[in-house]
């Protein structure tokens, strides 16, 4: 009976089979197929396609130009492979675009880990006046409007839905469907398939010098603070003002972070090789070797999973009349 | 026979009914369901698929922030509902960036006309220094192979095949599957459904006042050069440098109009009822009323049709490493 238990367990991909968990360094494990929501924002098929709309919705934009999908392009990786990204009139931002992937899984959200929720984060980017630059919660409101969203949030959310809090709840209930499962790793931690004989060595190296007891965990972050004392971003301490949160950053998940470059919370380090070597001697103060980085850099490459297939939206337009964008 | 063949037609869209034959404008019908393609460049899955992802392809412009789709914008209806679209370093283009929508079926692309092929317009804003300002042809190319490009084009044009024609002629294969088949109008063409009676009207009156000697057929377009004395841009002039040129542009179509707003070649006309009215004083001295305006919007608006499907590309990425954008 157990073990008819643990085969339909291990079918459903739930559970790593005994010979590859035994050959896992601890506390790793495939992607989590349970996606957190929060109880007030559940996600619902109609919460989701609203906010697919809204995250490739370039009239949240002061100019109309961005998106959430400019910066976070989910044609590549959630990322824009930017170092800073290009916002309005061609302003930079101050740090480098996380990706939105899996990003359901994480409890912190930006890199000073300042929002808990999709849902705050989401409220960020369209106000930020080097971002998409709104001017305000209101004008985003009147925006969407004009193009005719009343009706889509009545439908989801209720009559005179169309809010702020509300766009920001679609548009995290689209994002908790961006998630990646089965890549190499996975697969190889649920028996079902193998990795290569460097990224196993790469593997029990990012165990053994201590690189997971941050990234941690089937997510390969512990979701926690940790000061990363690098470049002159002050991180957390911008937003507390404490001097113990100087440099502090969101430890970022590994996840398809090949896939991801440049990295860094500053887009510093170009390559894969850069950031390992970075992080070993910062974080750790250990100078890795060639081969050694190079393991390491083949398993980080088994973490890249597989994207969701994403429908463009259409979305809604007034009938023959044009949007008033700002300059 | 001859009434079962008919029917046999009908059912296949293929034929208007008489009933709504005998109730159409001369030349007026359902948009073509076979679409040209030149013979070098034939429309296969595998040319679609590669030019779907070049088409979202920000490794396409300098920065790497501009893909075909940031202006051609496939969610909005092929437009981005901007007057001048906004391109390199935030600099404006000079005119409306036209919908992709059915381009397949003009014989002349850009609004002077200058390009008779999807396969050559598709060169022209990679290479624009407004647009996408990318160096050289060269350039594109080598910044498509350090993305990773070579083994797909491999794969679809042969060994040794990326290169400058060949990602024009995959943007261009892409471009002939965005047909908008079975809008409110063609339905009724074909004896399928009706149309509000304003529309009708409005149908009627841009036959008689001769709107549709130039927007003709069921494209709603002549494919022909034509005067628009409006406005300080001398269109073919342009290209030609001959006087007889001046101010003349291709017809557009009325395809999706309602959706493409702001209108003309310099997106001077907000609403769909301001470029009614000035095209039926410019082109035909008619000052028309207010109720014909409206109902010709509202034949108009029974020419949107329904967008293709269209699953978002993963494009190609070097794993690891950064790809090289300038400023």
């Amino acid at each position: 009976m157990k073990s008819t238990i643990t085969a339909a367990l291990l079918s459903l991909g739930m559970l790593a089979t005994p010979a590859a968990a035994g050959n896992l360094p601890e506390g790793m494990g495939p992607l989590p197929t349970s996606v957190p929501a929060p109880a007030d924002n559940p996600t619902t098929p109609e919460r989701v396609e609203l906010g697919k709309k809204l995250y490739f919705e370039p009239a949240l934009s002061k100019s109309g130009h961005f998106s959430c999908n400019s910066c976070h392009n989910l044609a590549t990786w959630g990322v824009d492979n930017q170092r800073f990204s290009i916002g309005h009139k061609w302003q930079r931002g101050g740090r480098n675009a996380p990706t939105v992937l899996n990003a359901a899984f994480w409890s912190k959200q930006f890199w000073d880990g300042r929002a808990p929720l999709l849902e705050d984060q989401a409220k960020g980017p369209p106000l930020n006046p080097v971002e998409m630059a709104m001017d305000s919660e209101a004008d985003a409101v009147s925006r969407l409007t004009e193009a005719g969203y009343t009706p889509l949030f009545d439908k989801v959310f209720g009559k005179n839905s169309l809010n702020y809090d509300n766009i920001a709840k679609a548009i995290a209930a689209f994002e908790r469907t961006l998630i990646t499962p089965n890549a190499p790793f996975d697969r190889f931690a649920r028996g079902e398939g193998d990795i290569p004989a460097a990224a196993k060595r790469g593997m029990k190296k990012v165990a053994e010098i201590g690189c997971t007891s941050c990234h941690a965990g089937p997510l390969f972050t512990s979701n926690e603070f940790v000061r990363f004392d690098y470049g002159s971003d002050h991180g957390l301490k911008s937003v507390t003002g404490r001097k113990e949160d100087d440099h502090v950053f969101r430890v970022q998940s590994w996840r398809n972070v090949a896939m991801t470059a440049p990295y860094f919370h500053d887009g510093s380090a170009a390559t894969l090789q850069e950031a390992v070597a970075t992080m070993a001697r910062v974080q750790l103060g250990i100078r890795l070797g060639k081969r050694d980085i190079d393991d390491i850099v083949a398993f980080l490459e088994t973490l890249t999973g597989e994207m969701p297939g994403i429908t463009l939206p259409v979305l809604p337009r007034p009938s023959g009349h044009a949007l008033p964008w700002k300059e």
